[in-house]
């Protein structure tokens, strides 16, 4: 699935190609397992809202997403602007429609000159319409969605978005309005630290563009008021943060990871994996005869926590492995993990072995994530169905 | 089984009434699965070498042994000495002899007195007769061993013991000589660490006894110099060493205890027991409703190390827990415990559930360290007797 939501004021998530969470693009990813794709006779869909800034890897998280939920045809909504349809940011399979919220800023680039705010900013947007639009698709209505043209900074003339069994709304603000918040049926954001946003940048800006350190530092300060007001607050929403960090294995490595999947306790249909034991506290360092890993070697993690003064249940996976194929051994410790059989985690993980981050835990959270969504959709599902009959 | 060794330089086991190492003697003692007890024709004995300070819960583990081992006769060799029997620090099962390395002390305590030296000096101690009576009894020789009689400090008349199926050499030096140590099957060592002893010692000496902290401290420096020389270096050649520090939960806590099971990888017959995963470094807190444990909390690890530059396998338990019960939930996340079915190691636990350390780590991995023992009885006995056929 092909992914090209970019916000104006930061760097596209192509940019970050050097990067674990960077976007590759791979047209044709096969599914492991196709779910049923029809929107049957009164059946609404399943919306999950999906925050994060730009440049944070939802394209990898999509395409995770499509390689296991399945879905044939995958494309820009009307066969993109290349093949004689228009500039979009909607994606759409036979199963999945993927809306960037950009669509509902409230200004074009122009307007937001005038008004001097940025586009993190909620009076920027519009979450009447959003509310309404949401409201509709979950009632099974097409919409007439606006569309935010990245390339001229323009509103261009809205586009028909037809129901799909699965909607993803994907953007600055899927959970800040509390109307739309509460139509989603499972929320998620992409939580990047400010240290590894910043050794991406360094790393993008800096050693492959020549940037001064104080261009980007001062580009990171600029935007990160208006972020911290707006878009950082819906962590507290979320039913699952996916949380990148740097490793606490080594205090000079700037480019191994630490993920944290930050599962929230007593959603609905959601049960939160863990490592070994339910409930319990554990670190994992697997032998190396086991699970190869490059310095500063791989560590896991396991167990309650609180978040915003909430229990939720914490996964963690701290470095990368050598070999994608030993994923087979974490994923047998590994519970709860909605998966069919046992190593299906690892088939799917192998399926985009090319994906950045499939080598460390961004790969391995997000289809966990992925997995919950596709357990959701069949449950949410499987209930409709049994509340009609 | 009773157990009575007691050397003249330390406090006796049983003043140790308050610490979790301290004996509670309880005779007739139901074991939870009798052995073969005969020692059959051609068989010879296994014999395991048990070295600790006195006072350091050698009875307490003797027992547990016993619990498990089974054997119905246990007591002092020849009745003991209230029933027409003679003063003695040999006991007997009809499977199970320990024999108290005390009684190879060369000199009696006024020779002592007069070479100057302490018990624990190695050149106090015969190992020309230890090694050639520890020789005759693996060969399944009758020895005429003589007596060091704790009360009088004297050396008694000699008296007569049998081999038995399994026979235990228990005390100060059972690894120092070569000679010997290459006759045990297995080895052990109780080592309680200066912390621990000292804490136990306030707790007696000062707190019961109304000793001063400064004669305390004095006791145990003039005693350290000659431990450290002769009773120490055995570490490294014991199979298994139980270590008991204080707990790392809370700085201030003088009670509670991290006691670690360190399992030397390589030995024959000899699998080390690991949590959750072989060969991974583990640490686990299991969560309160599974595992209800008083302050400062409980903390088990588990994992590959180095000791003495040898690689080693520990499992280690940090804490008390409420519920003897309960121990069944960490019994499942135990591997390679040499039980026989699910639950023997909890049920081995309540059956003794009166003894010292029955709620925290030393009774633990006592209790492990008693079905390692068995299970080494079990497969020697076993090889042996595929030999003959």
């Amino acid at each position: 699935m092909k992914f090209i939501c970019v916000t104006s004021l930061f760097a596209s998530a192509a940019a970050f190609s050097s990067s674990a969470f960077a976007p590759k693009f791979n047209a044709g990813v096969k599914s492991t397992s196709a779910l049923d794709m029809a929107l049957a006779e009164g059946q609404t869909p399943v919306i999950i809202g999906v925050a994060a800034d730009s440049g944070c890897g939802k394209s990898t998280f999509m395409r995770r997403l499509t390689n296991i939920f399945g879905g044939d045809v995958v494309g820009p909504l009307g066969g993109g602007f290349d093949n004689g349809g228009w500039e979009t940011n909607t994606l759409v399979s036979d199963l999945t429609t993927v809306i960037c919220l950009d669509d509902y800023h409230l200004n074009d680039r122009q307007g937001r000159k005038e008004t001097g705010l940025t586009a993190l900013d909620t009076r920027e947007n519009n979450f009447d319409l959003m509310y309404e639009q949401v409201k509709a698709l979950k009632e099974g209505q097409s919409i007439s969605k606006p569309i935010y043209n990245h390339v001229n900074g323009t509103l261009d003339t809205p586009e028909d978005v037809e129901p799909t069994p699965i909607i993803i709304f994907e953007g600055l603000h899927p959970m800040h309005d509390e109307r739309v918040r509460d139509l989603l049926d499972f929320t998620l954001y992409l939580d990047i630290s400010d240290d590894v946003k910043l050794n991406w940048k360094i790393q993008r800006d800096m050693e492959e563009r020549g940037h001064s350190l104080e261009s980007i530092l001062a580009s990171i300060e600029a935007r990160k008021p208006d972020f911290d007001a707006y878009i950082a607050p819906q962590k507290e929403h979320a039913d699952l943060i996916i949380e990148v960090l740097p490793t606490d294995l080594d205090k000079e490595d700037k480019k191994t990871l630490k993920v944290r999947n930050i599962q929230k306790v007593g959603v609905p249909s959601f049960d939160p994996a863990f490592i070994f034991d339910e409930g319990s506290t554990i670190s994992w360092v697997p032998p190396a005869d086991k699970l190869a890993s490059p310095a500063p070697g791989i560590k896991m993690a396991s167990g309650p926590e609180e978040y915003y003064g909430k229990p939720v249940q914490v996964v963690e996976m701290d470095g990368s492995f050598d070999n994608l194929q030993e994923l087979v051994y974490v994923e047998s410790a590994l519970k709860n993990t909605n998966t069919k059989y046992y190593g299906e985690l690892t088939q799917a993980m192998l399926k985009l072995a090319d994906a950045p981050g499939s080598n460390n835990g961004t790969g391995l959270m997000q289809t966990l994530a992925a997995f919950a969504i596709r357990s959701i959709y069949e449950k949410k599902t499987a209930e409709a169905k049994l509340a009609q009959s």
